[in-house]
């Protein structure tokens, strides 16, 4: 059984806040800094350029990426980090469109987060070639899998309400079809098991700022599927993923397995940072991580709505079709979270009218939970957000 | 003029090293893991997810390009940091591409990082369109600009030979015959005096973890001239590039200026390492850089023309089309240069025989270079790489 009163205690939270935004960027573990500086005096100021091999830089992306398998239910030597997930989303996508070369369409749906729509649209304008982006409402999405379809792509957990699709039958019905799946796991990779491997996975994506804790702009990691390496031609096809990078060949020559999925020279020191929040990882087991993130989600639910009634819930109420996070809509959400933060409870917003609670057992707790929630109310009550001096603080910051 | 010998003090180089390979990683600035540990302590750790706008994250992408643009003779807003050399590679070739629809010919040289080549291979795939990498000789480019060019991309120093194409002559001609232009500054940019806005160039593009000393996978940087701006549609399109991108919209709309480049979301704690780094470059007048460097590298070539006759120059000899490093063939190079990184002299190897050496006055003087003839000399005289002890240590490491 994990103790997250010992994960708790491994992060820098300041003092009278009760941080429920770790959906957005995860808060600092104790030891990154140190850490990280180390990293930096031992390895770089004394390797200085022998730290690509001395120091194993070099290996980082897969070995840090098999760190991040162990969370995702993926295959030893399938996952490498690197870039920001909207390169990583260019990548699997433009992957699983050479797979099925015969097909035209990539299906998604409108809870997608807009970057995997963007940069899915920057390619099929690369392409040039008659390629389509289908966006359909989230819950029209099994119905229109069919076999016009080339590539689904989807993000697990909804950024905004929180819904979670089925992984498994999506996945299976889609391949039904004939249609390759690229999973991103922006909202569920430290959130909630995943099992890729089960699943069948043909691609996913992720970051690690969110729940995995790695510091603002951590780098991004990419899943393929052992059975499609050695067919993937990548389109971002970059030095450190040619098979023999050190012998600065003109000719491309994808390297083997997921190593063709490198592209640049990897970001160490922000690697440096991540392991020290993975080590964090280590002590965890992520279904009683999922458990309890349950249990905190549905005890706030059941407390926002009966102190709380003006705010509509706009998560599902099962846990099983849920991520970790909680939204709330309310017409003046944006000046009711200002409010919040003012008070230390430090939840995000997402327009028009969306407040959104992340709920992580790893440094969240029943107590923070009903604090968290008394302030709500005493905001609620007393209509503070909606004084006018509160809405010209709000004007002026 | 610059204090050399204040900004050597700056820098974290072990005793008993000479470190010859700033051209491929530029040494710890000291202030660096303070600096970034700092960061991380009291941006990351006390603001969380309010660091993006209080501590000007959301910012840091343009306002560290301003400080790159300055070293590179670009124009205020011109320049955006993020992401590696290779994905700005294909941002800036996709882009050159569309301004120039009717032609399809990109031409570089066998002078070129691979990685350029690669990208490029890549980007060519994907559009699918009958485009074709043209690669000629460096000494032939110029008589290969011609009207069925629609893009020239260049590096304009060797990274083995350290010959330096001219800017402005080549972006001359290539103009004249309609043909956009894609200049790589990795050796470049705090190499030497770079004006890409008097050379008229179109798109640049550069990393910061060689002469910039930004660290290891440090961000990369590209520059767009302020003409195109609003005609360049990007194929990268990441949301942090739209021009709303907290308005969440499904459709992606290019955000104004250099910012549309912007791709995912940027490297914080990396950058932090950049910023300390380009502190020092505060205190430098780029002018003066490139004086001494010559005076160095004159200083290197002929002590070891003088003193290891075995060795052949594979460098020019005049300063005016050389960049800051020099290289000499030698068939058992490998073999020399692990004996002198052995013996502190720290260069590096590029297959099949070269020998680098860079030059960078930030940290090096005089009597480092003197230095490091000696030791060469010693073992070039004395033949210690050849010995089969030397070799068998060799294989081990």
């Amino acid at each position: 059984m994990t103790d997250f009163t010992k994960t708790k205690a491994l992060f820098d939270i300041p003092a009278g806040v009760i941080y429920l935004d770790g959906n957005s960027l995860g808060p600092l573990p104790k030891d990154a800094p140190v850490r990280v500086a180390s990293m930096m005096k031992n390895e770089w100021g004394q390797l200085l350029i022998g730290g690509w091999n001395k120091a194993g830089w070099i290996q980082q992306p897969t070995s840090v990426g098999d760190r991040i398998a162990k969370l995702i239910g993926a295959e030893e030597n399938s996952v490498v980090m690197g870039d920001t997930l909207s390169i990583k989303v260019y990548q699997a996508v433009a992957s699983a469109l050479e797979l099925n070369p015969d097909r035209k369409v990539i299906l998604s749906d409108n809870g997608n987060f807009p970057t995997d729509l963007y940069m899915t649209d920057g390619l099929i304008r690369t392409l040039n070639d008659g390629h389509e982006l289908r966006i359909v409402n989230s819950g029209d999405v099994e119905a229109a899998i069919d076999d016009t379809v080339a590539v689904l792509l989807l993000t697990e957990v909804d950024y905004r309400t929180g819904r979670k699709h089925d992984m498994k039958r999506l996945t299976e019905k889609a391949h039904a079809a004939g249609v390759l799946t690229v999973w991103d796991l922006a909202h569920s990779a430290g959130a909630l098991p995943v099992d890729l491997s089960a699943c069948d996975v043909d691609f996913a994506i992720g970051c690690t700022y969110k729940y995995l804790n790695g510091g603002p702009g951590a780098p991004a990691f990419i899943y393929v599927a052992p059975r499609h390496f050695e067919k993937v031609r990548p389109a971002l096809s970059g030095w450190l993923g040619h098979e023999t990078p050190f012998d600065f060949d003109i000719e491309y020559k994808a390297g083997s397995g997921i190593e063709r999925m490198r592209i640049g020279t990897p970001p160490i020191i922000a690697l440096a940072a991540l392991e020290s929040a993975l080590d964090i990882w280590d002590m965890v087991n992520i279904e009683d991580v999922r458990a309890k993130s349950n249990e905190l989600c549905d005890l706030f639910v059941k407390e926002v709505e009966a102190r709380c009634p003006q705010l509509a819930l706009d998560t599902p109420r099962n846990s099983e079709v849920r991520g970790s996070h909680v939204s709330f809509r309310f017409a003046d959400g944006y000046a009711v979270m200002q409010a919040l933060i003012a008070r230390g409870v430090v939840g995000d917003f997402r327009a028009p009218d969306t407040m959104r609670f992340g709920f992580t057992p790893l440094y969240i707790d029943e107590l923070d939970v009903l604090a968290a929630v008394d302030i709500l109310e005493d905001i609620m009550t007393n209509a503070l957000w909606n004084t006018e001096a509160f809405k010209t603080k709000l004007e002026v910051t």
